[in-house]
This record gives C-alpha cells, structure tokens and sequence, in this order.
C-alpha cells in the first residue's frame, strides 16, 4: 500500500502561472522603470518595521507575497536598471542574462567539481577563451595555454584571489602546504595607487599581509600611478629589508578612469620580481571595439587580469572574469582535496576543479547567462551600445567643457564623466543631494585632489541621448 | 531632430515570449529529471570541443541558443534536482526560490550599501531575524540585540569571516587599521576536528595564518571531538608559546554527520579566551522542527554560527547564513570606506552596510528567494518536509541495519547514513562506481577510520519513499 505523500511543493502548473506571472513582471518594471525615482526615499527600518518578526506558520498565497512586493520592497529599490542611472557603475542586466539567471535557477546544479556538472565546468572555460577573442586580450590567457580563466563573483574576490596566488608564488617555502616561515616574516610589500580601488586594501587585510605593508602610490594629473614613485619606493623597501612582490596596476580607475601604464609598470614588475595584477573591472569592457583597444598595450606583461562583465556587458551580476598567465599559481595558492571530494575526473588530472580557483568551495552556473547575452546581441551588437555610451559620454564632456559654469576635472576617455560647478564643495554637494532627491537621475561624487566632484557614468543597457541631455539640463537648473 | 536608435536589446515582448518558454522549460525538466541519469556520463572536453571558439559576430535566434542547451549542455548536467540524487548534500531548489531568483535578476540592484537600495538590506535584515525564530536560536542574534545575521554565498566564506573576526578581535593591536605586530608574529593557533569541513584549511590559507597554525583534534567514536584532546593540545601549544585564538565546532560534520559538544567545546572556549565558530552548514535545518533542536545545546556560547538555507532548505544556491554575537567582532574586520561609497546614511550611522560583513563588494538581492521560500512553505510546510526526510534515512538505516551485507558505520541522527558492504574497501569503491555509472542514483564516498564508506543523503525536495526503496534494491543488486 502506498502512502500517500502531503505535499507542500509548488505544484508544476502553479510555478507556471506564477512563473508566466513574474516575467510579465520583470517585463513590465523594466518598462516603468524610467518613471520611478531612481534613488530610493525610504527612510532606514521602513520595510524592516513593516513586515512581521517571524516566517508565517502556514503557506502563504504567492499572489499575496507580490502585492507585499509592490507595497514594500518597491519603495526601498534604487533603480540600477534606470536609464537614469549615472551613479557608481552600471549593472549589466538584459533580456538573454535574466533568461541564462532562470536556466541556472532551473538547473539547482553546484559546479564545485568538473564531475559535479561537466558542462557548467566546461561552458565556464569556453567562455572564458571568448572573452579573450572577444577584448582581444593575450593569448597566454587560452586555457589550452599555459593560462585560463574563471568567473568570480566579483572584483574584489577576483583582486583577493590574485593577490594570494602572487603571495603562494613568491614563497619558495611553499608555505601553506608545508609549513615554514609565515609571510609576514618575509615582510612582503604589495604597491597600488592612491586610486586604486579600496578591494585591494580589503584583500591585504583578509589575507594577513596587513595594510601596513601596501604601500599607495601618488598619481600624475591624469591620476595614474607615478612610475617614478613607484621605483623610488620599491628601491626604500627594499633598502629598509622589505620583500616587494605585488603590484596592482589600473585600467580605468573607480573614482576618474584613471588608466595606469601597464607597459612602465609591467616592466618595472618583471625586473623587480613582482606579481602584476591588472584591475580592470568596468573600462576595458569597451575593447570589444577594436579602437579602444589600446588601454590593454602592455597587458602581456600583467601575470593577472580581472574585469567585470557584469558591469557593462549587459550580464547580470555576479559575473567577474579573472585570468591568470599561468594556471598553477592560482591552483598552488587555493587548491585542497578533502576525501568526500575525491572523484576519478578529478584524480586524472584531465579537467578543471574551479572550486580551486576561487574562495568558497560551491558555485553557481554563471557561464550561462553570459553564453546567452554574447549570443543574443552577437559581438556586432555588442559593439553598436558600448559605441553609443561612450560617444554620449563623450557629448555629454562636451556640454560641460563648454559650459561656464562647470569644468572637466579629469581625462574621460570612455563613460565615466568627472566635474564639477566652479563654485567649489559646498555648491556641488549639495547639487548632488538636490539631483538625487528629486529621484529624476542618480549620480554619485567622488574627490580628487582633495575637491568634491560628481561623477556621471553612462552604461545602463537603455540610457539614451535624451537620457544625458535631460541629465544635463537638471544638472543645470538644480543649481 | 530625433536621431533612430538601432538597438540589439531583446525586446519586451521577446523577453515575455522567451520568459514564458523558460519558464515552461524549468517545469518540464523537473518533471523529466528523474528519468535522467543522475550523475552526467560526459567525457571531459566532450562539451568545450563542440562549442565555436568564439562569439558569434552577428545576433543569433534564442531559439538556436535553447537547442544548443538540449544538445550540448544537458548530456553534461549532473543532476542535483533529481530525487535520486543522494550524493554530497541536498542543493534546495523550490518554484517560490526560482522565482524569487527571477525577481532578483530583474530588478538587478547592488546590495553593497544600504543607500544602494535599501529594501535588499531591509529584508535581509528581516529574514535574518526570521531565522533566529525559526530554528530557534539565542536571541543575541537578533538585530535589535548587539549580535546579528547576514547572507553569505557559502559557508566557506562564512567560516573565513567568522576566523578574520576572531583574529581582529584578538589582536588589541587592530591590526588591520592601525599596523602594529603582523598576526604570525602573535603565533595564533586555530582548533578543529578531524572531521572539521575542509574550508577551515583554506580559510586559515587564505587569511595567511596558516596551516600549520591549525590543530587538527581527534575524534571519538561518533565522530565527534574528543573534547580532551582539544585541552590537552591547548595547554601545550600555549607551553610552546603559542596564542590559542579560535576553535570550530561543527554540528553535523561533512562526513558523517558527527556533533560536537557545544557545551564543552564552549566552557574551554569561554575560559582559554578563543572564539567559537559554529559551523552547520546543513543538519541544522532539522532544528526547523522543535523536536530536534537539541543538537543547539550550547550553542550561547559560540561567538559566531553558520548555516546554508541552500541545502536543506528548499532555498538556491547560493545562500548561506552567518550570524555573530556581536556585531562590531564583524564590522570591525572588514570594513574599509572610501570616499566613492561614502553617503549620507552610511555616516549617519543609522543604517547597516553589508558590504562590511563580507569578503567581496558587491551584493545580490539574496533575501527575496528565502522571503518567498519561507513565506510559501510556512513553518509547517518546511517542517513537514524535514520531518519525512529525517524518517526515509532512518528507515534506510534500518534496512541497512537488517542486512547481512551491510553496515552502518556511524551514528545518523538526521537525514545522511553512512555505511558499507562487510566486503571491504575495493567491493565498496567498486559498488559505488557501478551504482553511478548506471545513472539510476547518484551516490558519494568519504572516509571514516581509514575506511571507504559509502554515503546517502537524503534531502532534495522530490525525493519519496519509492526512491529511497528503489536505491536500497539497487544497492543491493548491484555487488
């Protein structure tokens, strides 16, 4: 006699019409996005305070859980997907990403080893040897080459990941396996510039090497790293009994699109002895283009690279690309073989284990989301948006520059836009605050050289030439 | 004049129409995955060879792209959702998780901030505090209380926070701010079991206290840690100079679903000064129902605890919960601020960052698919659910029991049996192998004294009592 099973599950025609239900959803908010305002106005505990203390004791209707939705959540949503959005970054999402994120979902697999689903290990691999065509990036980066790539969930893991592998390497004593001295003794000494993003400060204090020991850099007008600075200070270190060993160099820095120069860096990397790891996380995403491809001379020379499609590839977050020049440093820095995770693919050598490549030990199938997002817009498409963002970028410098009353305050080569009112901090704060409250557009400052600057980076998927001029105008008429 | 913008995004009505075929698909693989073979049959390269090596030039048709996935992806998907599939550890996935997945990647906001949208930090918050209820945990990890909760992607990474914690909180130095000694320096010696999750190795690589630095204690016969042991190897390491700082236990250990002893673990933990990680990744779900929440006792004692709603909890990867007993331990380890992510609420104080409760930067809306999932199941729902998992291992260890073949090998209070044929290592490693090449299940190995045992787990979603008796039957058929 068979026992019948109560059964708390989504049934397969609820998930569909729930499920039909909630890509209308997504469909419609992207189409009324533009009317929201962009930055939330809710106040700090305004959801916390308005949902109950604890999980309900019966099942709740989903139709009920989505009015609970449009009441309470869509308040406290800062738009990313705004075309109005010009803050941070933009957050890759589009049609096919989303479709590639339900895939994902759908499948529920854990790609921590090759045999645990071969194909999430191996459409992650192939993909990563696209990116390296589709940015035209070094060939040493192919996995059928000495290197390879891997998604992470983001920069900073990416930036904690090459810093560890550099510090593996520059340890003959192999230290995590075999003991030996610490690193601290050796008194390693990594070098960034004072633009660099703050990940590689987080990355030095996850891993014990302690801010102390990085030393940042000043920069130049353009606000990249000054070379000379750099010698000058690894020539100190060394004087002063120090182990250099990991420089991060930059490609479009966070605060100004500051690019550094990989080639005096790289060379400087190699004489010295030093890991160069080469962080790139949104600008180079415009070298799909042949023309921008410039910012990349001297990557060759890098030992790691990381940039983020989910940024400005229209790839939905988490989806950071990290590549080594040689796969061992990275595996020798991560790698750890439990017996419940001993298997025959694994025990042959002939595949890839990414749990070796990465922090945790689980991950998601991201490789689907960008295999559906580089097919859907082609590289042709790709091409067509990442033009336009930078050219509107680029109209967008021109109106301030030809403006008396705002200036350009750094070199803007893409889509990133530093300005300011010429009335100094006290005027552009709190024409930032105005801008933002009003929910019309989002935008974010920075400061250099000590001054508050706004910051106005064009890359949402949908962002367009109204969009910035219509920035331009509030901008103008918010004063 | 209005310039005619060429445009490669997907449009709304293909995203509705391909969304609803996603959608369509998802449910349809659900229900055809229990006639697939369980672990993929795929050769490595066999899917990285039969891709281009590079992105398409032009767009191409979605549904190109969903034929490619039926051809060449889904011969090498292992199949997590399969209710045969008793390997490892359940992977939760349930229709409201999908669908709060969806939501998640349509709205596709950064959760790095509170200011960033603060509805993805609100409810977290709020899910957080649900946990505490819902397996009842010590109030202290309330929000309103000095402790707290956050949403990790692994427990991996939860463990790593929680060691970093511990060694910021040890070291009066601050270290990470304000310089000082280098932690090697202070010689921190960190405890775990033999039976201890292997990403306390990798944390204490990463973190570069390294390994060495990590005492490994034996366990008793239930695979617990012999609580002797752990004083006997303190009072020596501190005889040796040592700084004792950390001690992990587990509830419910990867191998076997060995538990230590809270209580104590915790009293020599509170007397030697180390901070108690507990980590729980997935037993603990169990405590969903009251009748198995003793495996908490002394769990007031622990400074910091971790468990995965993405296991056992019908809730996607990723998804995994850390809570500290106070707040500051956590903050004060990670959290690096500058001036591009400074803003109003973050300086007023009044709000939580989750960016500083973590290794990377950015965030994803993780907390609606465990609002969905909690909200649809409710606590019967989810207790219902355990609780006739719970009972199918138990009736498998007692078929197992009643066997003159097999064995049980350890004790199985939940959801995971180990066990073996009488026959040995080789008859054992050789049953394994045929049971998972036939596709029919998919079970995993570890070993316990030395020994190869075999693994079953019960947890995904779908799985009933005619596949655990029909696993049982080809078990046996299969020697």
């Amino acid at each position: 006699m068979k026992k019948e099973n109560k059964n708390y599950h989504m049934s397969a025609d609820e998930f569909r019409k729930q499920g039909h239900a909630m890509v209308d959803w997504i469909a419609e908010y992207w189409s009324r996005v533009e009317e929201m305002p962009v930055l939330s106005q809710a106040e700090p505990n305004e959801l916390f305070n308005a949902l109950p203390n604890s999980a309900p004791e019966q099942s709740e209707d989903f139709t009920k859980i989505m009015q609970d939705v449009e009441k309470h959540i869509m308040p406290g949503i800062t738009h990313w997907q705004s075309p109005n959005f010009f803050a941070y970054f933009p957050t890759g999402a589009s049609g096919p990403s989303i479709l590639g994120e339900m895939m994902s979902a759908g499948l529920g697999v854990q790609g921590m080893l090759w045999s645990t689903s071969p194909a999430c290990t191996e459409l992650e691999m192939k993909m990563m040897d696209w990116l390296v065509h589709l940015l035209g990036l070094p060939e040493h980066y192919l996995l059928e080459n000495a290197g390879g790539g891997t998604l992470q969930d983001s920069a900073s893991s990416a930036c904690l990941v090459a810093l560890l592998s550099a510090r593996e390497k520059i340890s003959n004593l192999s230290l995590n396996k075999l003991g030996g001295n610490t690193v601290s003794d050796k008194k390693l000494v990594a070098y960034i510039s004072t633009q660099t993003h703050s990940s590689l400060e987080k990355a030095m204090m996850i891993s014990g090497l302690v801010t102390q020991n990085l030393r940042k850099i000043t920069v130049d007008t353009s606000y990249a790293m000054k070379v000379d600075r750099l010698k000058e200070q690894i020539a100190q270190d060394k004087a002063d009994g120090y182990l250099p060993f990991f420089v991060c160099a930059t490609i479009g820095t966070t605060s100004s699109n500051g690019m550094d120069n990989l080639i005096e860096i790289g060379e400087i990397a190699k004489t010295e002895n030093l890991w160069m790891h080469v962080d790139a996380a949104m600008s180079v995403t415009a070298a799909v283009c042949p023309e921008f491809r410039d910012m990349h001379t001297g990557l060759d020379l890098a030992d790691s690279y990381n940039f983020n499609p989910h940024k400005w590839l229209f790839t939905n977050f988490d989806c950071s690309a990290l590549f080594v020049k040689d796969k061992s440093d990275i595996i020798n820095s991560l790698s750890i073989l439990p017996e419940y995770l001993k298997n025959a693919a694994t025990e042959s050598g002939a595949v890839i284990d990414y749990r070796d490549w990465q922090i945790p030990l689980g991950r998601r199938f991201r490789a689907l989301k960008l295999w559906f997002t580089l097919r859907h817009y082609g590289v042709e498409g790709l091409r067509h948006h990442i033009r336009e963002h930078i050219a509107l970028a680029q109209e967008f410098a021109s109106w301030v520059h030809a403006s008396s009353d705002f200036e350009i305050v750094a070199p803007h080569p893409l889509n990133l836009v530093c300005f300011k009112h010429t009335a100094g901090d006290v005027v552009n704060e709190a024409l930032v605050k105005k801008l933002n409250t009003s929910g019309d557009l989002y935008l974010t400052h920075t400061k250099l050289n000590g001054e508050y600057v706004i910051r106005l980076c064009v890359g949402q998927a949908n962002t367009t030439r109204e969009h910035v001029e219509k920035a331009w105008e509030l901008i103008q008429a918010s004063l």
